[in-house]
């Protein structure tokens, strides 16, 4: 094995126990391996770490398998065909597919993008045109039906996902309130993306008095990245006819047993509210679409995003875990390679 | 004041603590009272008894005022016009309105109905083609939207709501589970209703083994009168694209402050299901073709139905409290007087 042909890897090494410690991955050196018919290899030049990763690290079958123990993490990721047995893929072009935390991936194409490097910076189609920006597109969209004049609550405000969400909303013209962990977070969003408002959940005693506050005339949509406590204090203030748009929980996703929590039922009946999870690949139908528009947003500065990239795949397990707890503002991303 | 102009109603006189006591209820008469320009006097034949009811002795605002202290309790009634004031109704006539228990009510029309008490039993007008039959044809078949083939799993399953759930969805050809709290409700709605299965709740100690041998395809469809632990369960079992109609909680109707549970919005995202709670004059346009449809069914042996009358207003709050225990199977009535 020579530099040349060496394929650097992250495969989880042991389940994380509550909060992932970065001695629960392994960075492993393997050969690069040898193309089959129609395959080709890509060089990953950005990894994508998302919430939803720590639930692929349990053993426990969940939509998709968990990752086994050995086994290089799954996830998004953008990068260069350079190598090809396949007519379908030339060398060269940026593609986008499951490539998982390794330098190289070998591919057949299933699943796998095309991504034109001239519409967008290619980051971007691993976060604001990819997974990220089309779970904040349909998750409120199309589960919730925002309208003008309507008040939007939005947890994990400045998160790849709810920094989209909350902008998304001021579009529709509804009045956006942000929920976020940091002081600087909730400046960004309210300066920077142009939310009314938002407030540092980790500075605030009482939720419900904040959030009444902030949303004088109740709250008609809640997306939901976070759940816990902060979830309990927003289903209090919600509206008749609320719509609550599922799309993380991550501050369960560490626990080991369900947490408990204060039975909410009875409220969405008395609201006759309506909650729903989604997972965004159930909209994949209208996923060209949908980039175009936001792509367009984006083109006119009506949509701005924000990443925090680190470089080099031995930091892939530290974004990961500083992610989870938070320390990211906008899409946390691992740089492998220059462009 | 003489046996002739008396009404003998019930007032609330205490706001009940816990499960309600008899002793929370207080039985007065007092002169009918006289008739304004465009009111009516209705003689109440028949009055319902109905978990709502609960909420509405609580000094809290949901989604209707709380029943003051001295103030008669409301409730559906169907009575007979025996005093007219007003040309739009005619002495002799059935109506059914939000007349309170109560044996005479006066009223001006408002949200009053009239009944045909040629086309169907006038109780049927509080019960199967009344609130608790909208409750279970627009709660089953708007939230649900039950296809042929799907498992529906219905709590409260012997109850006014459960026992019509079960059976318009065996007529939309799901495999209908119920959850019932005796023997007797068991052998009633698998029997006399023909649910596929049922079971006991108070006999079973492990929900979520019994109901997975009770619905080996999963759970697409949970029509859920009484959350709590059995609404645990089902959640554990739901089938992607699950729909959960929330009816009612009354496990919970009895709690000071709201019980603790397994946080459960994790599974909602991972199954893409939904879950709303809705209250039946939602859907007031479409009733007229929703009644239309339930007599049909009647008419044709498809749909039955069962009611537990009990005779004498005295007897309203024991009936009362008796069905938050479930001790009736059916619709739960009062009857004041001989139609």
């Amino acid at each position: 094995m020579t530099t040349s042909n060496v394929n650097r890897q992250i495969t989880l090494a042991a389940r994380p126990i509550g909060e992932p410690k970065e001695t629960d991955f392994k960075l492993v050196e393997t050969p690069i391996p040898e193309l089959g018919t129609d395959q080709f290899l890509v060089k990953n030049l950005y990894l994508s770490v998302d919430p939803y990763m720590r639930g692929r690290m349990n053993d426990r079958k969940s939509y998709a398998q968990p990752v086994q123990i050995g086994e290089v993490m799954g996830g998004g990721a953008v990068g260069r065909i350079v190598k090809t047995n396949t007519r379908k893929f030339r060398v060269g072009e940026i593609v986008m597919g499951y490539f998982g935390w390794q330098t190289y991936a070998v591919s057949n194409g299933d699943g796998v993008e095309r991504v034109n490097p001239e519409l967008a910076p290619i980051s971007t189609s691993i976060g604001v045109l990819g997974m990220p920006g089309m779970t904040a597109y349909f998750g409120l969209l199309e589960i919730c039906k925002p309208r003008a004049g309507e008040t939007v609550v939005v947890s994990g405000a400045s998160g790849a996902v709810g920094e989209l969400v909350g902008q998304i909303a001021k579009i529709k013209r509804c009045r956006v309130v942000g929920i976020a962990g940091s002081d600087d977070k909730v400046e960004h969003v309210v300066k920077d993306l142009g939310f009314d408002a938002a407030f540092n959940y980790k500075t605030t005693n009482d939720y419900v008095t904040k959030l009444r506050e902030l949303c004088p005339r109740g709250i008609d949509i809640y997306f939901d990245n976070v759940g816990g406590a902060i979830t309990d204090a927003v289903m209090t203030l919600i509206n008749p006819r609320a719509r609550i748009s599922l799309c993380g929980q991550i501050s369960q996703y560490n626990a080991a047993e369900p947490e408990m929590g204060p039975r909410q039922l009875g409220l969405l009946i008395e609201r006759q509210a309506k909650m729903e999870g989604f997972l965004v690949f159930q909209f994949a139908e209208k996923m060209r679409v949908a980039q175009k528009k936001m792509a367009d947003w984006i083109r006119t500065g009506k949509l701005k995003y924000r990443e925090s990239i680190v470089k080099g795949i031995e930091h892939t397990p530290a974004a990961f875990i500083g992610m989870l707890r938070g320390e990211n503002i906008g899409k946390q991303l691992v740089q492998l390679a220059d462009e």
